[in-house]
């Protein structure tokens, strides 16, 4: 029988891990930290089973989460979404994007991505039977040319989606931004998803701009993030969608019949920790940042030319200077020949730059980790 | 805007869970245990957390449990599935229902169901773009009448779900059954999905008929099932798919960009379970089967009848002793004036038997619990 998702393969991430395993090559492809979840969550989590919190959670969470989830939106973004009719508890981000893209967008739609973008939104849109639209980012800056968003949007477009600090390249939508944004979605009948899983990890003192911030773009937005970044957890799938009660009822139609509930002594868990240490996240940058500036300081004794990094967990190095592969080939021979294995950027594009010699390197490693591969890397 | 799922409200169960906490009702509707989970799997996650298994799962699964799996199913289904190829952790059996529609049903397909049929199956039927056609399983025995599902299959047809023990009614499948189904899709395009989630709860000495028992089922079934229902844990969200390596393949592609992966932790605590104390599951039919015959003993004191029940968490019974209320009424108004919360059967058909009048209760609970609960019907 024919295939419905003929273009998609094995994710980028675990192809890359599963050659990094083989070759035993230092991991700095598939992006998780290599360090552990603060003792904390692992003991609320524990508390939690032998509390008794082992049978189906809420559909749509359990409360203490979602309202602590609202506390700490109001506390960061100045707005407070109702924990009721506005907050649902996801497995992961994943799930909570491809609910957002399932809830609204129908067969024949557009759905407006830009490129690089995230790999999981072209197939969930396939899926939904919508076409995606790719608007590239500046090869250079990864900034949206707003121009080219605009001239994107048409009758068809149900859709767009941005992420901000956006992965793979660490950039950062700014404030005038989401102004250009609200005035390109205003008086359409397009939703955005707004990917911000790496909201709190932002550098050299800049502000993430959530769609939450925004009255115009709240309005029409799902806001998915998670926090296996945020708790150095990629592994418990726990993630969030904040979106207005409209949004949200059609959101928890397809969350409630994809996996009805999430895994519960983990939300229990993550509300403990929200109450109790809510100053966590606040550290989160400083915490990336020494790594990221410890990371670059060593890169420069490498032939791999690191780029700007504004956010998030990974290092986009140009690497012109050691080969002229194209990115798959070279991070596969980079894997294999010198044991580091990172993330080719051509995946995250319908048509890649021509001419780019981009990798994505995930610094969110043990120093040791990060030691190792510098050290193999220096041989280049 | 309008709804992408206009027929889908939330479930009855949360529906009546919530009636249940509001009037302080002696909660026997949503099925789940009010028992905790085998020590040893909290002791497992917890060891497994503490170990650092808190990064992202592979996609299709932790090896340990995929083997774990493929092992238990040689042992009881005399087929052992490729761990590799052929068998997917979710998060959840109802996250692999909807993968495997997702998978292979296309917008204008038909899929057949057998009414009454469990919720989740039509709205994961819908957001594919196919149709759901209904035929009704015998309205005393909940035996199929496979004359009827034959002529219910044309060209459109993609897919027949199946389950067995049958939720809401407890009926299994027998040996012939299995024979009918296999003659009925031989040669056809149309796929199997075999929802198994009460595999080990079957009574009386019967034999559970898995798919994976019969070569000509097997090889084009997703064969669903679940750890909450067998481990006494349905909040830990842990199911799994067993299908042959094409439709795995298939299934995989929906699974890695709905949730990507599982919760790691207890993936590995299932693991060392299965390894640790591999006769688990065999003791469930019993353990159930006395809370069964203790809950019909004391129905007899009610003007309730019980109806058989081969197999499953829930006892059907027949109030129209008690009421001519429709069920959906009867059940608020036992949940509100008699402290009772219960399941309608009404919501698991697409038109329910005229004059039918069948309330589902969940056994699946202390004695205490069941006490409290018969303490109140027997006023009826
Ligand atoms: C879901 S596996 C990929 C993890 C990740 O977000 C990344 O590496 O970009
Ligand atoms: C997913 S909540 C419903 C649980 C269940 O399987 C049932 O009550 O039938």
């Amino acid at each position: 029988p024919g295939t419905k998702l003929p273009r998609v393969g094995t994710t980028i991430f675990t192809v890359m891990s599963q050659l990094a395993a083989e070759h035993g090559a230092v991991n700095l492809g598939q992006g998780f930290p290599d360090f552990d979840v603060p003792p904390r969550l692992v003991d609320g989590l524990d508390r939690a089973m032998r509390a008794g919190h082992n049978q189906y959670a809420p559909m749509t969470g359990v409360a203490a989460l979602r309202e602590a989830i609202a506390d700490k939106t109001a506390a960061l973004y100045g707005h407070r979404p109702d924990p009721d009719a506005e907050v649902t508890v996801t497995s992961g981000a994943t799930e909570a994007i491809f609910n957002a893209i399932h809830a609204v967008v129908r067969a024949g739609d557009d759905v407006v991505v830009l490129d690089p973008a995230y790999d999981c939104y072209e197939p969930a849109i396939d899926l939904a039977g919508a076409r995606a639209v790719h608007v590239p980012l500046d090869p250079a800056t990864f900034a949206p040319d707003w121009a080219r968003v605009r001239a994107a949007i048409g009758p068809k477009t149900r859709m767009l989606i941005v992420n901000t600090p956006h992965n793979p390249s660490g950039a950062m939508l700014s404030a005038d931004d989401m102004a250009e944004l609200a005035s390109i979605v205003q008086d359409t009948g397009v939703w955005l998803v707004s990917d911000e899983v790496y909201e709190h990890i932002v550098f050299d003192g800049a502000r993430h701009e959530s769609a939450l911030r925004y009255p115009e773009l709240r309005e029409r937005a799902f806001v998915v993030s998670s926090f296996g970044k945020t708790y150095h957890c990629t592994g418990w799938k726990v993630g969030y969608c904040i979106a207005p009660p409209g949004l949200s009822l059609e959101f928890r139609k397809v969350h409630q019949y994809n996996v009805f509930c999430t895994f519960a002594p983990a939300q229990h868990a993550f509300a403990d920790m929200l109450r109790e240490e809510p100053e966590h996240h606040l550290g989160l940058g400083a915490f990336y940042q020494a790594k990221r500036d410890a990371f670059r300081e060593q890169l420069l004794g490498t032939k791999l030319e690191p780029l700007p990094v504004p956010g998030g967990y990974f290092q986009l190095v140009d690497y012109s200077a050691v080969s002229d592969l194209v990115d798959t080939e070279f991070c596969r021979w980079l894997t294999i020949e010198h044991g580091v294995a990172s993330i080719p950027l051509s995946p995250f594009y319908e048509s890649p730059p021509p001419g780019q010699r981009l990798a994505r390197l995930c610094f969110a490693k043990a120093q040791p980790t990060l030691d190792a591969a510098i050290e193999r890397l220096t041989r280049l």
